[in-house]
C-alpha cells in the first residue's frame, strides 16, 4: 500500500495500529469467532470496551467519581443543544465565547432553549484570533468555549478562570497536550479527530451540575438518562467506541498526554517555522493564538497555486486543501498524525520556494 | 474459524461478505491507501457511499421523490422523540398503538411533547399478541406503529387503513418481507439488525408532512435540517452507514425483499414447527401474530433448562436466552442468518426431545 500522508481535518487519520486492530474485530472479535459488528451490547465482552473507554477517559482527564464519563451518539451537533437543555433554565442566560463557525452554532441552539451573553468573539477578523481579558458576568448559568477552531487555525492556550460553571467543546483538540480538564464542569468532543471513528461522541460531566432546570427532559437528550444507563441507555455507537478504546490505550501506552504534547509541538514548530520563514507563504492567524492542531496558510503568490498543489499531490500528501471560509491551505496535525508527515509537507514547500522564488 | 450460530437479538448478525468487505474498507477504502475511518466525510468517496445507500433504501421501498432518505445518530430511541418533536403540533394529540417495551418508551417521549391517544394495546396480556379491529380517530395528527417487537415475538402481519399519516418503527423486520411500505408517511429503524452496524438509524420520511408544528425546532431534531444538508449536516456515522450500503447492495444483489422473505419463511417455519411438533417447548405468543424475526419459546420442564442449555452451547448456538420480561429462550433469525442455523437449533430440540422425553 503506497504511504499517503493524510492531513484531513476530520475524520482524520488514525494510528495505524488502532486501525489493524480495528480490522482484526470486525473479523473476529476477542477470539469469540464472532464480529464486533455483530455481537450484543449487553455482552460481557462489550460492556468491558465501554467501561475501559470510560475509565480510561477518566484516567487522562484526572477526574475522580464527581464526573461521569459517556459515549454517546448524535455528535457534537447534538451536544450544541443538548449543554443548554440540561443546563440552562427558564430565565437563564448562558455565556459563550464565539471563536468561530462551530461556537456559533453552539450559540444558535442555546438560543432556542434560553438568554445567551456573547461575552467574547473574535468575529470582527473573522475569527483569526483568540479574544482574551473578558469578563464573565457571575450571574451566567454557564459559560462555553471552544478549545481549538479547526477552520481559522486558533487555539486556546489558556483557559479563563471562570465564576460560574464551564463548559467546552474540545472536539478538535482533545487529548492532544497536557489540559487542566478540573477548569471545566462540562467537556464534550465528536470522536473523528482524536479519539476514534465518527459516531460517537465523548461527554465527561460533572454530575452535581445536572438535573436543575426544572425543564422535564426527552431521555435521549437528558445526560442523567445515559448515566443511570451507564452510556447505554439504548444501542450505544459501538463499534465507534470499540475504535476510541483503540485509540486511547495506544496514547497511555505511549506515554499519555505528555508524550503526545510534545510531539505535538514538534510537529506545529516544524510547520510554523516553515510558513514563516518560506517567503511564498503566510499564516492566516495571529500568532500566539496558534493551533497546534490544525495550521491554516496561504500562498503569497496566489497565481502560483495550481503548481503548489501539483507538487503536494505528488509527494502523496492528502487533504491540506483550506476550509472556503479561510482559503488557502490548512495542515491538520492531528495526535495520530507522524512528524514524518509534516517533514515531508515542509519539504515540499522548500523545494517549491526553490523552484519560483 | 469455529462456526457460530448467531442468534443474537440486536447488534445481530451481517452477512459474511459484509464483515468481510467492511474489515477490507478499514485496511484500504476505494484503493485510497486511506480506511474509510480516516477520509473526509465530505470527500467524493464518502459521499457516494451516502448517496447509494439513500438511493437503495428508496428504490427497496419504492417510493418517489417525495420521499426524503436519511441515515442519522442517535438510534430508533431518538426517533421516538423526533417523531412527537416534528409532527405534533402544540395542543395536537399523536397516536399510538403499544405492542411492548419500545411502543411504551415511544408513548413516554411523546407525552412529553403533546397529548397521547393509546388507541389500541395487547398489555393486557403480556404484549403476546397484535392488536386487531381498533378505530383510528381522525383527528389524530398521526398513528404510530411498531411493526416487530424483539421481546414478545409478535410481528404485524398487516397494517392498518390510516386516516391519518402512518409513522412506523420497522427496527427489527425492515426489509425482512415485501411490504407495502407507501401505507407510511414516515418509517424509522436503528440499523443493528437487518440494515448494518450499530450507531446508524434509517429514516425514510414524506416531506410534505414537514413543518407544520409551529414549533422552532433544535437543528439536530430537525428532519428538514437533515434534508437540507442531505444527510450531512454533521459528520454522520460514517462507518456504521458504509455496513449498511454494504448490507443493502448484498441484500438488493441477491433479489431483494422477494427472496429474503422466502428464506425468512422458511426459517420461521422450520423453527415455529418444531416448537409446536416437540413436547418440551411451547411458543410464547399467539400463533396468527408470531414474528419472522424472533421467535420466542419456553421449556414445557423448566427444571430441563441446565440440560438444554449445555445442549445448544456445545452445538455453537449463540444468542437465545429470552428477554427477562418473557424468559425462556428467543431465537431471533435476522436477514443475515442462515437456514442451516435455524436447522442446528432445531436438531438440538429434536435431540432434546429424545433424552428427555
Amino acid at each position: 500500500m503506497k504511504k499517503v500522508h493524510n492531513f484531513s481535518a476530520g475524520p482524520a487519520i488514525l494510528p495505524a495500529e488502532v486501525i489493524k486492530e480495528s480490522a482484526a474485530g470486525i473479523l473476529d472479535f476477542n477470539n469469540l469467532s464472532l464480529s464486533i459488528l455483530e455481537i450484543s451490547h449487553r455482552s460481557k465482552d462489550f460492556i468491558d470496551v465501554m467501561e475501559e473507554a470510560r475509565a480510561l477517559v477518566k484516567e487522562l482527564m484526572g477526574f475522580g467519581n464527581d464526573y461521569q464519563v459517556l459515549f454517546l451518539g448524535g455528535g457534537a451537533s447534538t451536544q450544541f443543544a443538548m449543554v443548554p437543555y440540561n443546563l440552562l433554565p427558564q430565565g437563564g442566560t448562558a455565556g459563550y465565547v464565539n471563536t468561530g463557525v462551530w461556537a456559533t452554532k453552539a450559540i444558535k441552539e442555546a438560543k432556542l432553549i434560553g438568554n445567551v451573553n456573547v461575552v467574547a468573539s473574535s468575529e470582527d477578523k473573522k475569527f483569526s484570533y483568540i479574544p482574551s481579558n473578558y469578563a464573565i458576568p457571575a450571574g451566567l448559568s454557564y459559560l462555553h468555549l471552544t478549545s481549538n477552531n479547526t477552520i481559522y487555525g486558533t487555539q486556546m492556550h489558556s483557559f479563563p478562570n471562570s465564576p460560574v460553571p464551564a463548559v467546552c467543546d474540545m472536539s478538535s483538540d482533545i487529548f492532544s497536550r497536557r489540559t487542566d480538564f478540573s477548569k471545566f464542569d462540562l467537556i464534550y468532543a465528536g470522536a473523528q479527530k482524536n479519539i476514534g471513528a465518527a459516531g460517537a461522541t465523548l461527554v465527561a460531566v460533572k454530575e452535581s451540575l445536572l438535573g436543575k432546570t426544572g425543564r422535564k427532559l426527552l431521555s435521549m437528550l437528558d445526560y442523567q438518562v445515559h448515566i443511570k444507563g451507564e452510556s447505554m441507555f439504548n444501542t450505544p455507537p459501538v463499534f465507534p467506541i470499540y475504535v476510541c478504546l483503540l485509540t486511547l490505550k495506544w496514547l497511555k501506552k505511549n506515554g499519555g498526554l505528555a508524550w503526545i504534547e510534545k510531539i505535538n509541538k514538534a510537529k506545529a514548530d516544524t510547520m510554523y517555522d516553515e510558513i514563516d520563514r518560506n517567503s511564498l507563504f503566510t499564516g492566516t492567524c495571529e500568532k500566539k493564538d496558534r493551533s497546534l492542531m490544525n495550521a491554516c496558510f496561504l500562498l503569497t503568490k496566489p497565481e502560483l497555486e495550481e503548481s503548489f498543489n501539483k507538487m503536494w499531490k505528488e509527494a502523496g500528501i492528502s487533504g491540506i486543501k483550506g476550509h472556503r471560509d479561510v482559503g488557502g491551505y490548512r495542515a491538520s496535525m492531528y495526535n495520530a498524525l507522524p512528524l514524518e508527515s509534516v517533514k515531508a509537507l515542509t519539504d515540499v514547500m522548500k523545494e517549491f520556494e526553490k523552484k519560483h522564488a
